[in-house]
């Protein structure tokens, strides 16, 4: 019962964070994150430190995509404890940027959860694509679930 | 004074999941995974579902080494519930390959883990690099932290 309250309550942080995404409300997006999280993101750095840090990031990269995003979450799997939580899904981008081309991802989100002060929230996210073992090495950003 | 133990636990298990990649000891390998483990890798496909589906993965990749295999692991990070857990931490592979090519990439990685039974048991992995933002979107394999 504690956990189905729990999973839950994740359910509805994932669901809001993504509403926050469509919208491009960075101030909404910023709230699910501790101020320590920890993040692995589809660009480099290997990791931003710290919710400050990948404030910027979301501040350069929202306002290049026309109108609202698409974000679609499928596959979402949700493995909760009392205070610590993870999931894993496959999460598709997609949108027309303001140069005029279309982006459309799927990409591999692993979330890690934990319960602070009786709430839920975001101290780790890691996002990817995986990549040919081939030279050049390219990103493989056509993939479908 | 449980989760310190709990803690303990799952270094142990990391530990020992290195050991059994340095000495490309596939069985043992495998010890450390559930059945039904899903896992997000380096390369294609987008998810890997259930060990023996994975397994295949290291049997193919394991031998293009000579000899042991290089593993460090740094900037490990835990947080652990009384049943579930996850993990972070920047993992470096290296070592000389049968062609006589060197590899050595640091990549991000998340462990989802699970206690059943008492015992814990990895659920759920996603290894990853980051990739650049332009054409032709290459994976970025000589990031170092």
């Amino acid at each position: 019962m504690k956990n189905e309250s729990n999973d839950a309550q994740i359910r509805q942080l994932i669901d809001s964070w993504v509403t926050a995404l469509r919208a491009k409300d960075i101030d909404e997006l910023m709230s699910h994150y501790a101020r320590d999280i920890l993040l692995f993101d589809l660009a480099p750095p290997l990791e931003y430190r710290g919710a400050d840090a990948y404030r910027k990031n979301w501040e350069e990269w929202l306002p290049t995509f026309r109108g609202p995003v698409g974000y679609e979450i499928r596959d979402l799997s949700i493995t909760t404890g009392d205070d610590v939580a993870f999931s894993h899904s496959l999460n598709r981008i997609s949108g027309v940027r303001t140069n005029g081309e279309e982006t459309d991802v799927w990409m591999r989100a692993t979330i890690g959860f934990r319960k602070i002060n009786g709430k839920w929230i975001v101290t780790h996210e890691h996002f990817s694509v995986p990549f040919d073992m081939e030279p050049p090495y390219n990103a493989s950003l056509s993939l479908k679930p």
